[in-house]
């Protein structure tokens, strides 16, 4: 058994992680932390895990974390990476579901997050959780950077392209549909259902956190530096992610073959039949991203349709996915949710 | 292994029993049968499956229902009730998810559901599903008529009172409210998204199949006669029930302990601490009726709210507890599922 | 014109009364206050009046109120009971759309609210602004008390069968059904899209601060007091509140007559053919409450339902309304406006 | 007076013309014709126009159209142009809701909407009602073509752009969202709220009736064809379309000032200020649309944000507005609805 302990587990990545968690196979939860909720029982906060956790949560300082074979960090960013460094030096191995180990350019990090990284130096130790791209150095990791939502749906939609270089690097269009789930278990205006319901826009079109992320995987996919245009847009409902993703195709390719073999192999990552139209209701609760590959009135424009569950693919699943591959478990233990639907 | 054939798959009480199924560990999934999507694999009609579900719906007459061991009907009111001999005849054991087989009286049957019943002396063969009540006489039935939505998140929350005798039978009120999944999978105007949402009605006030059902479930937990107003009323949401519940108190008694005594041993229903307002997502996707007592400033009046998800414990959910306990295995089998929240 | 002063205008019914104040033909607008975005353009803060108000917010201090002819207080309850004596003074008139005013007993107010009331001694001096009860007070009055929400749908139900006496007073029920915006314009975790959609609940169901409210107009329509069971719900929706009330009938009565004949000379209350069921979006938006009576087979209990915008009837429109009886102007000037349908 | 009559008022765009007409203080409404609900009181229908509308629909062979002046065809596609020569021979005027009169070259109308077109000698009679571009030739038009909902959200965000040559042709992409009202009044399965609800999707990726219709007249204001790929998808909301446009500047340019300019004298068109996000509900139920115009990172890609009602600027309120132009009255008359929000 793997003993986790997860710190900050009150906001949606954390009430996620414990809702898989609840039914791994192979994990013991030995401690959730919340400074503002300690002493409370976690099915009190989350009545929906009512005979599922017995857990309350606890102040940080009395968690044991240093005990724990794994520790989940879904606080907000700038967190984990105060706290990595103790953990890893008493042989606890990290996964942030947060931003904290993400870019490698520190400098970069902190142009877009608005602060000193508390330890650049640990970078170069934390592998980017993608395991569709890097399976082997996740099993090996000590820190995993769990990618964002945005950027899961985004690169897993583009990599066929830029790894077989079928694109031009330089016009990648990624415009983006998020629930407003993606904001986080915060109280803020612009998310009340009365402002965000029955409504539709676009957000941070100027720069949004996620593009530099976006940037740097797909340009390891392509070997170089590429050219991005990310809008985000916030759509009213609860889960789910939706990238639209344009390049212009520089030779001619099958398309839907390229994409069935480059995922063939994959778990969680389900192509579809030519001309579908995936839905994100129908990865609702489960850890899939679905794939479609459109290439409109046989021009040279490819249009790939890309979904998940930003909490699940896009946030608490895939961190459990890396789990298992970090401690050499089947990759899909604990995973095998059904989609909700309808 | 349970063999088990479904009638009438691909309404949403249908595919969520092929959710719950799928990952039922003693049940061998033999067909699924659809008239009008005969050939089609399930998973193309319900995306939500792809990687699930590998069968094809198949024409009745081809499903080889009657080497079944168990036949679900999830098929609109009406059908089962013509099908029900000959499979009874071979063997074979049925849990109708519509209301063939709910009411005792075939005459009040016929008055509410405007056709003559196929089979009035089956009546008495069937057992009514809901496990808190009938569990011994599932385990033996041939036919269960699994419960309406409404009547089992109703009953559930009059039961304890009725039964020990706690309030007035003559002036019962049941304030329900439903997501529109209730309505099931069919193209009518009122349960469009652009129709229902954003909006909040009441319907059938005069009049809903689902009272008689209820009316008679209380009776018999009352041993007589009740007197009963139900209001459905339509909630711009996908699932769902609440059922807010009145009743008149003819006694001082400690509701909370009479709730929390009634319901230990019951796997699936959970008595929430008093002052609790259970939220309909708080059961999203899980087998569970959970229910909070309150006596709103110490009068006479009690009031009980109840939840379920319509499609679970309200229907298919509920029909896999039947059949968990029909085949003897334990009862919370393949059910399992811990709610969606948020 | 009137000049009109608004303080408090970056709530939800604050906005709502510009709405309707920016098309009303008899009112300039003098000066809308805000502490917080003082100097900010209105249109600013609310896109949605773009083109429509040229105002900024203002603070309280410079905005000249004593020189309006009316002032509409759309804050939080506790603040207009502190500037009213000074405006009356000055010769202003009031509307409160909040709850300073609305209670004949000021003990009680304190009780329900939690502070002590700043001028118990103005409380005879407000006229409650129901104007179906009490248009020709609210004529001459120099402060209204503007109903809450609730309590618009809930007495407009009710009136009909208390005024004759045709119901038992002791065994009330409201159970009612809010939109989100009713909680206002705030940061609250409870209310955000991702806590709040595809979930139905109940709240306050031990004491709500409208049922002393309702208690209190019901009382002066009885002729008496009356015993009330009041169970507020949250709706997945934005705007409009559905009341259903029962009550039982002490004699046969036509009651579809009753209604009609009650409101036969009322501009915005509309009673529905019998057998209605009224759907909230059949007022968003207008200054409408829309009722429906029933008598579920026949039998000795009656059922009412009756939709408002809570924003409008059930606020700044009813706000308007009385504004318009104040000043002598025809009851429905600028509240003309077509429910938003779909 | 204007005498209209609508032929089809039983969909969306139907009861919205309703919803503008009823207050237009020019207009007089003759008839209004449904073969289906023909006797049926509009306003039992539709409720929300209870005291608002006294007419019935009546069969078209009874409406007496040909002595109005004027006729709204709000009908499906195929059906104005079956009735519009004999009405034109009359003398009555035409607006055309659906799409029969929209396309310049009938064989590419017959291939998109796969009929042969009723009286192609007629297209050149037609003016396609977009006003920002064809205000003059509608004055005089016996037949308006009014714009779908989508080309009026795309053409209006991408005119500037394209008559001052200020972008590449070739590589235009429009990514539209719209709400649900856009697939019309029609009982299908995918826009019910149990299928469309909490989801989001891309459709008609390989091909959209709307494509045609856009890329006319985006290569009327550039001068020559242009290369457009347009993705429409589905948002879990009533009303409203949100379009991102992509484009790649061919020089550099004041985008702001451009814009500004280019809409300074529109009424209803708002440029909004630079860094603006426009939000659909900012213009619910109102004759507007809102643009934002962005350029991320200071690169050579502009974004531009467009949205609109579809069922007022993108349809029954563009409509009034041509009616307005074509008879000579102030182009805003009936249309100063201010927007609902929230």
């Amino acid at each position: 058994m793997i003993s986790v302990g997860i710190v900050g587990g009150t906001g949606y990545t954390g009430v996620e992680l414990l809702r898989i968690l609840c039914r791994h196979p192979g994990v013991e939860l030995a401690a959730i932390t919340s400074r503002g909720e300690a002493g409370t029982a976690v099915a009190e906060l989350f009545p929906s895990l009512r005979g599922r956790i017995g857990l309350r949560f606890c102040d940080p300082a009395d968690a044991g974390l240093s005990g724990c074979d794994l520790v989940f960090f879904a606080t907000p960013n700038g967190i984990a990476m105060t706290q990595a460094r103790e953990l890893l030096e008493r042989g606890v191995r990290i996964i942030d579901l947060a931003a904290d180990f993400r870019l490698r350019d520190h400098s970069e990090w902190e142009r877009w997050y608005g602060m000193p990284h508390a330890c650049p130096d640990l970078l170069d130790t934390a592998v980017y959780g993608l395991p569709e791209v890097n399976r082997e150095r996740i099993r090996a990791a000590r820190i995993v950077a769990n990618p964002g939502c945005y950027p899961t749906a985004v690169q897993l939609g583009f990599l066929p392209l830029l790894e077989g270089g079928h694109v031009e690097l330089g016009s990648l269009i990624a415009d983006a549909k998020s629930g407003v789930s993606g904001a986080g278990r915060k109280a803020e205006l612009s998310v009340l259902l009365a402002e965000a319901a029955d409504s539709f826009k676009a957000y941070g079109v100027s720069g949004h956190r996620h593009l530099p992320e976006i940037r740097q995987g797909l340009g390891v996919a392509a070997g170089g530096p590429v050219g991005l245009t990310f809008t985000p847009h916030l759509v009213p409902m609860i889960r789910g992610i939706h990238a639209t993703l344009y390049a212009r195709l520089t030779r001619s390719t099958d398309l839907q073959a390229l994409f069935e073999a480059r995922y063939a192999a994959e778990p969680f990552v389900d192509v579809m039949p030519p001309g579908s139209h995936p839905e994100t209701r129908s990865v609702r609760g489960a850890n899939i991203c679905r794939l479609a590959v459109h290439r409109p009135g046989g021009g040279d424009v490819v249009v790939v349709l890309s979904v998940i569950d930003n909490l699940v693919k896009g946030a608490a699943g895939q961190a459990v996915q890396n789990m298992n591959i970090m401690f050499g478990l089947p990759e899909a233990t604990g995973l095998d949710q059904v989609p909700l639907s309808p």
